[in-house]
Formats: C-alpha cells, sequence, structure tokens
C-alpha cells in the first residue's frame, strides 16, 4: 500500500498531460480553451490507431468548428497528421540532368471547378512535375478524383513507386492520397458526413498535410472566395490563405495563393463526368472563357513557383500538347477516354418562362443542386454518380428567349430531381431588359505570397 | 423528360422539408437556427435505426451542447424519444383493491449520490410502487445500475413482465431502460464518451424521455447544484428542473423538484460496491446524516406526490421494514447480499500532513478521481470496476490528527492511482486553527412544483 500525504500527492505531473482521454481532449475545445501539443499528438495518433472513436473526433470536430484554432494549435494539429503517415520524397529524381521541377496546387474547393484536370496537363507540357494527391467530394463541391473516375478504367489508387515512374516519365501523377496523412484521411470523411467541413482550421490542416507530404517542392493554391465557397467572406478566404501560405512555407515547401471568385460556379458544367466533358473542351483550345483563363493563371504561378520557364501555357493549350500530356496521364492510370464519358439516365430541363438576360447564378445553389442529383456523397464511401450534374445553357449576362432550356439536369435516380429543384430555385433568374446587368467581378481577386 | 419552368420550380415543397438528410439537420444546429419538428423527428428516428450514423449524432449533441435548444426543440425531442420505443402502462395494477401508488423519483447526477438505494425500500416498505428505470455511469458520476450490479447475481436486464410482477408482488423494480427510448439509449451511450453531457437540454430530454416511458403516475426530481452537478449555476439547474417538470406534466406524469446541493460528495463512500455499502449502513438505521436527510426528503415527496399516507419513512429505516424490502428487491433481481462486496485490489491512502479542521471537498474533484481509478467508463460498454472508488474518513468540518487516514482510494489496477491522486490533488485542505470554517449550506435548496 502506497501513502501520499497532500503534498506528496502535489507532486503528480500536470494533469493535463498525465490523464489524455478523448473526452478530456474534446472538453477542452468545447469549453473554448486551446489544446496542448501534447493533447493534439494523442488526440490524432490515438484517432489513427482507433483508440479514439468516429464519433469521439466528430464531436472534436464540430467543437472546432464552433470554437475555432489558435495558429499554434493549426500548426501542431497538421504536423501531427503528417507524422500519421509517410511523408514522399521525389527530390532524387532527374530530367535532363536536373532535379524534376515538383510543383502542385490545391483548390480549397468550388462549384465546377474541374480546374485541375485542364491544369495539370499544362504545367506538364511547360516540362514542370506535378505529384497531386487528390481528394473525393467534400460537401457541396466535388472531388477531383471523382471527376477523373469517371473515366473509364481510370484509377486513383496507384503505389508510390507508380508515383515515382510516372513522374520521371510523363511528368505528373493523380493519385488518392492514401497513406499520406492517414489521420486526415479518416478526419476528411468524417467532415463530410458531419456538417464540420466550413471550419478553417480544418480545412487549412487538412490541405497543407496531404500537400506537405505529397512530395511537392513548391505549391500554389487557389483559395475561393463567394458564396459557393466554404468560407463566405473575403477576410475568412483571405485569412485562410495566409494560413495554409505560412503552413507551408514553414515545412520546407514555398506556397502562395491566387484569391478567386467562387460567386458563381466554373464553366457551365458542374458534375462528375460533366466537368471531364468541358475539361476535354479546354483542352481543345476551346471551353468556357473562365476556366481557360483560371487554368492559365494558376499553371503561370505554378511554373514561377518552380522556377521553369520557356513555354507559354497558352500555346499548349492551342497546339494540343496539353492535350498529349492529358492522354498520357489518363492512360497511365488505366483510364480509357474512346469510352463514351458516362451520362445520367434521367433528365429534366429547366426553360425561360420569359425572355431577357440570364442573372447572376448562385454557386451554393448549383453546387446543392448537384450534390442532391447524387454526385456527392452524404455518407463516408459512399458511390457517387458520375452521370449525376447540371449543365448550364446560359450564363449570367447572356441573352436568354422565352422557352429555351437554361439548365438540364441529370441523374440515374428520378427522385433526385425534387430535391435539386428545390436548391436550384431562388439561386437564378431572368432579368428583363430594364433590371441592371449583373456585376461580374474580376474572376481573380488577389495574390499572396 | 419532365419539364419545369423557373415559375414551376418554385412550386416544389420547403427545402427543409423535402431534404431531411443528416448533414443538413447538423448544419442548422450548428448554425443556431431551430430544428423543425420534422427534421427532429427524422433524426431521432433514422438514429434509432442506424440511417443516422454514430459519428452525425455526436457532431449533432455537440451542437446542441453549444447553441443550446429552444423549449418547443426540447419539447420535440423528448416526444420523438419516448415514440422511439414502448410506453409502459401499469395503471391496471391493483392492491388491496386500488391502483398501485406508482410513483419515481430521478437525480440529475451527483458524486456519492447513492440515494436510490437506500429511498427505494423506504417508499415501498411506507406502501407506494416504484417502477424505476435507472441508468449506467455518464460522466464524472456513478449510475445506480453500476452500483447495484457490483452486487453478486444482481440483474438489471429484466422482462416488462418481470417488472409486472415485482411491482404487484414487493412494490418495486429497478431495471435498465432496455426497450424504452431506445434512441435515449444510443444517445446517452454517446454523450457518455463525447464530453456531451452537460446540456441542459439533452439531460432534459433524456431523463424524461425515459421517466415518462417508465410507466410511473408521478415523479420527483432531485435537481442537482453545485460543483459537483452537471450544470455549475444555479440558475442553470432551476431551469433544467423546470424544463423537466414541464415535460412531465405535458406528458400526464405529475412531476416536482427538490434543488439540493451537490458542492460537495453526498455521504462518505463514491464508486459503486462501496456505496452500496454505505446505503446498507443507512438501510440499518445508520449512515451519514446528508444521506439520510436527502434519503427522507425524497421519500415524503414521493409519497406526497403519489397520494399514499400513514407511514413515517424514518419509522422503515428505524424499524428495519426498509432493509426487509431491500433485501426482497435484491432477491427478486437475482441478487446476493450474503456474497461479500467487491473491493478493489489495490488501495492507497491519502494522509493529513498536518493537524486541524478538514475543509471543503470539491465534489467535481472526488467523482473525476473515482472516475480515474476505474468506477466509470470511458468508452460505451466498457466494463466498470465494481470495487473501485474513494472513502472519505473525514467529512467537511470534522476534526482531523496529524498523520490519520483522509481519503482512501480503491481499485484493480495500480497505474490508475496517480490520474486519480491529480483529480483529488486541490480538492480539499486541512484548515489550521486560524482559518474560518467551511461554509456548509443547507442540502435542501429549493422545492419546485
Amino acid at each position: 500500500m502506497t501513502q501520499f500525504t497532500s503534498e506528496g500527492a502535489r507532486g503528480t505531473s500536470d494533469k493535463a498531460q498525465a490523464h489524455l482521454d478523448a473526452p478530456t481532449v474534446i472538453r477542452t475545445k468545447r469549453d473554448g480553451r486551446e489544446l496542448s501539443d501534447a493533447a493534439i499528438d494523442w488526440v490524432i495518433d490515438g484517432y489513427t490507431h482507433g483508440r479514439v472513436h468516429d464519433e469521439q473526433m466528430s464531436a472534436l470536430l464540430m467543437a472546432i468548428f464552433l470554437r475555432g484554432m489558435a495558429p499554434g494549435e493549426i500548426a501542431r494539429w497538421t504536423a501531427a497528421m503528417i507524422g500519421s503517415g509517410e511523408r514522399f520524397d521525389f527530390t532524387d529524381l532527374r530530367r535532363d540532368g536536373r532535379p524534376l521541377a515538383l510543383v502542385d496546387k490545391h483548390s480549397t474547393g468550388g462549384v465546377g471547378d474541374k480546374i485541375t484536370i485542364p491544369l495539370v496537363p499544362v504545367v506538364m507540357a511547360c516540362g514542370a512535375a506535378v505529384p497531386q494527391a487528390a481528394g473525393r467530394g467534400l460537401g457541396h463541391t466535388g472531388g477531383t478524383l471523382d471527376k477523373l473516375e469517371s473515366i473509364a478504367g481510370f484509377t486513383a489508387e496507384i503505389s508510390k513507386s507508380q508515383i515515382r515512374e510516372q513522374l520521371q516519365g510523363i511528368g505528373a501523377a493523380v493519385f488518392a492520397a492514401g497513406d499520406l496523412a492517414p489521420a486526415d484521411r479518416k478526419i476528411y470523411a468524417l467532415r463530410d458526413v458531419t456538417a464540420t467541413t466550413e471550419s478553417l482550421p480544418l480545412i487549412a490542416s487538412s490541405v497543407m498535410s496531404k500537400k506537405i507530404a505529397e512530395g511537392a517542392r513548391a505549391l500554389v493554391l487557389d483559395s475561393k472566395v463567394g458564396r459557393g465557397a466554404f468560407l463566405k467572406t473575403e477576410d475568412e478566404s483571405r485569412e485562410l490563405a495566409r494560413t495554409m501560405v505560412d503552413l507551408g512555407t514553414a515545412h520546407g515547401v514555398p506556397t502562395r495563393a491566387l484569391l478567386t471568385d467562387m460567386n458563381r460556379p466554373l464553366g457551365r458544367a458542374v458534375g462528375n463526368a460533366v466537368e471531364v466533358a468541358e475539361s476535354l473542351d479546354v483542352l481543345a483550345g476551346g471551353g468556357p472563357e473562365d476556366v481557360v483563363e483560371l487554368t492559365l493563371a494558376l499553371a503561370r504561378e505554378m511554373l514561377d513557383a518552380a522556377g521553369v520557364g520557356g513555354t507559354d501555357p497558352a500555346q499548349t493549350l492551342a497546339d494540343g500538347t496539353a492535350m498529349d500530356c492529358f492522354r498520357a496521364l489518363v492512360a497511365a492510370q488505366g483510364g480509357d477516354l474512346s469510352h463514351p464519358l458516362p451520362v445520367g439516365a434521367r433528365s429534366e430541363t429547366i426553360t425561360a418562362a420569359r425572355g431577357g438576360t440570364m442573372g447572376d447564378i448562385d454557386a451554393m445553389a448549383v453546387g446543392l443542386a448537384v450534390w442532391r442529383l447524387g454526385a456527392g456523397r452524404s455518407a463516408p464511401g459512399e458511390q457517387v454518380q458520375f452521370g449525376a450534374g447540371v449543365v448550364m445553357h446560359r450564363r449570367p449576362g447572356e441573352p436568354v428567349a422565352a422557352g429555351e432550356a437554361l439548365f438540364t439536369l441529370y441523374t440515374d435516380t428520378e427522385e433526385r430531381f425534387a430535391g435539386a429543384m428545390a436548391e436550384l430555385d431562388g439561386g437564378w433568374q431572368v432579368l428583363s431588359a430594364d433590371d441592371p446587368k449583373p456585376e461580374i467581378g474580376p474572376l481573380i481577386i488577389d495574390r499572396i505570397t
């Protein structure tokens, strides 16, 4: 029998350090206090290895969502997620005797944001190499992998050795994060189904843990601003970009960001296969102006960050070299572009009750409609419908004739239309001649380095 | 292909009604808005039947914890939980030609709160009948079932027909809620491990859904106030009591409440078997004053609420009739009081470094220490240690001699001592002759009807 006196008991170690358990960690954040480094390391490691349960992590995520995190907490949370898995290193790869210019881009998520699909080939065609750990759908925005996987045979589940080979051989690999930041993979799936996506600390740490671990030597962020962005205000998006730029730089990955407009969807197509189709238009030298503009702006930032000059990105779209690179990338990962892209078995069209001018289109309304149609998930691991989506026949400011088609909705599941229609409702209108034209600001709002 | 015009789309039903899914419901509460009746019915039914997942409910619970609920939401949430299972009806039972006086008591949870154990037999001995759906441990307070199950052979898993037989035959049954409010059973287990216990709407709805469904015709609440209570301030505890009184009355179960002090533990023993032992002392006519006082006060309220007079509750402790009733209750549920109560295999004692007077003892510190010793759970379904606990040898205000034992801690798990000691540390002190005496207010603070 051990004996402690009252003074003796006081000699035991700090309470928070000595007795970490999930309810204690959750309670700390729930009550608005900062998590210690030890608590963060413990909870991330515990969740990775199953000692902290899904329901505990989701309660903690909601507490983080509502209480926030200090910069030091975000930094430690990110480091702990990186440390939960492997950090790739491709710096030994050479091309023409020089190290590969390894650079990547990440978007904070937008509606119709298929930019990765034309962008990666453009950057490849200009001589840089892109190791891209990409994600699946989160909330109202689609995931790059969900889109690419709508190409028959395409797989993002490739090994580290295949990623190395592709980087060396063709200059890009787009892969599921896999063993990178496995803690984040689990947390990302949870956030999707627990309405804890739109949180600055959770977005910043999720993005940067994977992007720092994936092996890029420089990073360009596309931080979205507006109705369809995860963070609604420009101040929040700017703070998110700043937080991520600092996180990357602190881990030896020079990072810069563009702040771009996400009040309305990018391009005309929102969904999975429909966005691949639109990307192919861009790679063929056509496609919507805004998609082309953003693709080229991000390509220029990536090439500059990677120290690669000499080729005009626009030229690679005009001369077909970017398209060639995309075909090589898809083929390397098992995809077959000769197979028709999937299209939802059922469709509905919204027509104009009267003529006029198409007003602004709310990106969030379209994003939620597409999600309702089945292009996104409401439970982890759920299969998305590759053929689900919305095509916008008239973009803001374009003339509209009475009776003509404005939107086509696609899904495999008839009963999803009502919900999608309701989401879309109120998110757009046809303006009469007397109404003021929709005010569309610049697509690229600012640059943060 | 269906065609909708822009006007037609506007005719679809209300968005919130038409598209219930878990993330939407969570988001509503997360953003501080009220949940609709339809949303509450949907999420409770969905969780009961597995369509809403644990991680989604726990995110919703944290959002409710931090955002609160309006009275109408609490009422609907409670009704939905009752509706998730059966509501017992024992009004057909008769004794001496008259309906059984079915009455129950519930405590909002305290440290050392073993009151149910002596109280039920006292009320039985006075002629009322107690159908008590009881719970297992939640956070830093023990559960009545965990305590009773430390008696060899005792089971709370009894059928509805056995409950009926016991009510008719001996006048009481203490049972696991089982099929009562199954939604609450699942939610209760989640709250325990996600630090979402101390929430007024969640406490009120949890308690009242089971208490309304268990078949009592009247109910007395023991609403705790102070450091060891789930709600810290008297205002919150008063609001909780008022909320629960209203909920019971609205469902046809006249309810009243006592507000009682939970700044320090009740009695000298906190844990599982140690509390049964102390309860046996009370039933034998002894035991700590505060335990006896609260037992008799609650018994008087219950008998008054049930309309049963004629017997002095105190007499049943003095003359052994309450002890007889307890033995009958334990025997009916398989328990064997001749078997020794379990005691933790390891113990440690805290002794006084100097003489003086025992100061106040923080109920929360003791509750957390006992939880650390293994008497409570940190994951659902976890086995508690029946022999774990703390015995306080000196109560606030009692004289202390240098070197004498103040606390004995019991556990089966040696490594738990350090954590328990750290929790206890700072929760008590020995006062010198110059220090002011600890101020101990009345045990029963108020009565709410």
